[in-house]
């Protein structure tokens, strides 16, 4: 069976990559991450993945062209990265799943992450993973939750289903959040637990300050709307 | 004409296996005995079958993925089987009908059993049966009652017309239940009669206990409704 | 242009067949006589006719299962008979007429004859026909009502404009029926005129009764509708 | 690029023939005009065109069917003509385009006449023409009005693309009509404009007797409803 | 992955040619301005590009055909020109940009320049440029404000990324507009920018002409609503 979705690019300097996937969904966890490796590790962009059914749309930064789906690499680090902008619609989920495990078995890739959230009552900032293999999980095990039971949907899982399939090792971080916000803090978390499951030392200052300064704005805001509710409640004394 | 389901297995161990398959339907009757199969035996998976149709969701068990459908294979009783967590879209069933039963010729299966529910008003937690040829007919009519005349839809129905086709040996079991809710007896049945079909000791004590659970939280919730309606009535006489 | 429908039959053991065809359409005339002609004659399956675009479905007869599209033959009369359960959507009626009308070419048929109904306001049952050719017309107008002006739309039609665009000789027949309602009359009717035509002597007796069964039931029908009407116009003199 | 039209013809008699293409469109009178051609000088049909998007329906003429774009010639004044009963969906007009254009080469056709009409407040049954080299232009603009600025849409519109982008000379004729009634008069002054054009005399008496037929026709109508109105203006004074 | 679009031309004369492209957008500032070049250079059309997803539509110019998307050159000045008479759908951009991009390597340019119009509210009639990479920037940052940040959509965006996939220098142009009519005096401002990057002389003296008509009737236009909104008043004085 053809598939609909290409992958171009030069060359892959890295030797037995860890192979770092990321597409928008629940609090953007897992772009937001991936979008920070990109800026605080001035990754080298090596390439795109196509397909004919992602919305024709070019973003620019400082004036350069981007595509949505790019492609970096980090030599010292030993990683490849897929990052996208645009979500990915579910008729085209399970063509770029196998396009991406199929490339990554090209590249020796040695390991698949899959960066994404997960939505809880809680949000306590947890990283949940899960794996394709039982053995899998020990790698992860002292560093994140493991996700026992549950569903991944969208091209986060479909990937995982391939890796599967394709008997291709692959581990899914999960950052916790609370909804439908972008969410740098839980992208912090995800980057401290891939710190510590990969050895890495990535810093995550930027992405706090940035939480920070959205809470901030968040909690003027509820405040506002309760002053205003008290004024409110003044106003309408018969009613309160 | 190219399919586009794909059967990807290593490689299958039993010679001249049953072929086992069920997908949600009707009470979840096949569904839930083949699950139960997987449990109770601890069944090895050794495959998948993907569709760039179905939903990109991924389960998991214990922190480890599972694929939508899967294959696994019981060495000592002599049947692989295709388990599929997702209901099939009319759209799809002809071709993965196509892909299950050519497959089933190429592992050399000697029987294909599709296992299903059937809704009837009784609900006597019957098994009924049909085949593809009438001498099928006599390796079941002593443990399930023949299903003289209907229609089997869905990828069970297209499933026994491939079989039809290309004149492989199929049999439907088709688990009786009375409506919608996962039916975890009329399973059971279905296993009792597989057990006397193929000469099988499969328990099913566990789906025994589970319907009891079941039906014990049932009638407490009929019995709930009928004190609270008899309060209602004692609280509205005049409209009694 | 590949075509998306597969014809599977073993073998043909009838040499120059008559290749007759029939699809559910007004009146269900083609369908009834031809499953009459199954019956009657105790015609040897031999094969079917698949799409992926048909509806995942099948039918079960005393147990055993049957495909919506088959295939029969009788070698006494010297016809192969293509018979369908279910109608078909037009979106793939061109395909199918092609395959069919090719296959009449690869099996050395003589004669295809499309079976269906026409409606018309007279209902005197009788049997219209046209051909594909002018000198085929000699062949049925002293039996059947040449059918001048009109059109014939569904696969019925798009089988003869295949027959007129390959050069294959095609006729067909059109029992006349008044309605909606299945009309065992109107496919009797549509068989006594085949057997003049092809000089047999297919019985037609039970369809027969079984009209006469569903006349007396409509007649019944009608006279209580027409005693309920009296009792209602007493019940409510006022407003008769 | 596989196309899905295909032109079935046993074999062209016309040496360098002018090709004829008309399909339903405003006033029907490119298909009118072409029906003259057929009948008035009893064309031969030599084929049909055919694609799996055209709608499933047979036409009947005298009892024969005819498939619904049909291929006929004249070997007397040198034509071919592709004749259709039924209206170009705007999904299929490229694709037909491309293969009548295509296939006007196979054949080694000289010119390609595109027939249809054109709405206008004025309704003087002009004839307009355009064409697809300046130079073409030359042989119709003593005989027609030539069609300076505006668009040709439907599949009359996307041969003409075609012949341009094949380079190959194609003619666009337009009879000028005032609406959506069949018109035979605007018919009979296109077959004029092509008599004049190419040396023809083909009679339009019979178009001319059909148009006063409908004129008549709509006159005793259209007093009939002066009458009426005249009436019911005497039946309610105050109102008038 | 085969192409549904396809580029017809016979030669193209200009040797390593900057390939021009617009399409109807916002303003339509791009096909103004190429639709000028046309006129003003007169502009040889040497081809076309074709997609059965197209509408089928023609136009005429002084009586010939012009299909919707065509293709130009000028010898003199080094530039070959794809202008479209017609918007393109999202579904067929990333399949047209893809044609479109490879041919541009097949000729050999050396540059393509996307044209294109932006909205904003100040509607300075400023030219915008962004590049797909870096060093191309310089060619243009003398003479257009560089587009640092924010979003192109439409096939304008889906051609930029594919030159990133491609490694092909790809500049977009984007002038600035306020709305939704037709801008000649962006278009003009879009070439006078071209002028300077490429050192062309293209007067656009006519596209100004056309511009201050338009600019005159709408402020007559205004001053009219004015007047009657005054005596709308005056007839309402109560209200005002």
């Amino acid at each position: 069976m053809e598939l609909e979705t290409e992958i171009i690019v030069d060359k892959v300097d890295v030797r037995n990559p860890v192979l770092i996937t990321s597409f928008p969904g629940i609090g953007l966890v897992g772009t937001i991450a991936t979008a920070h490796f990109i800026m605080e590790l001035q990754l080298e962009n090596i390439g795109v993945v196509e397909s004919k059914l992602l919305p024709p749309v070019a973003s620019l930064f400082e004036g350069v062209v981007l595509p949505p789906i790019r492609i970096y690499q980090s030599t010292d680090m030993g990683f490849v990265l897929i990052h996208s902008d645009v979500p990915i619609i579910p008729q085209i989920a399970y063509d770029m799943s196998r396009r991406i495990v199929q490339w990554a078995a090209e590249i020796n890739a040695h390991r698949l992450y899959s960066l994404a959230g997960v939505a809880t009552f809680e949000d306590k900032k947890r990283v949940f993973g899960a794996a394709t293999q039982k053995e899998l999980l020990d790698e992860i095990k002292n560093h994140v939750e493991i996700f026992k039971t549950g569903t991944i949907s969208g091209i986060a899982g479909s990937i995982l289903n391939e890796c599967v399939a394709k008997k291709f090792p692959g581990i899914v971080l999960l950052g916790e959040t609370v909804g439908f916000n972008p969410d740098p803090r839980a992208a912090a978390s995800l980057i401290e637990a891939m710190n510590k499951i990969l050895g890495w030392q990535i810093s995550v200052e930027k992405l706090i300050k940035e939480a920070e300064m959205i809470e901030a704005q968040m909690q003027k805001l509820a405040e506002q709307a309760r002053i205003h509710e008290g004024m409110r409640r003044e106003e309408l004394p018969m009613y309160g």
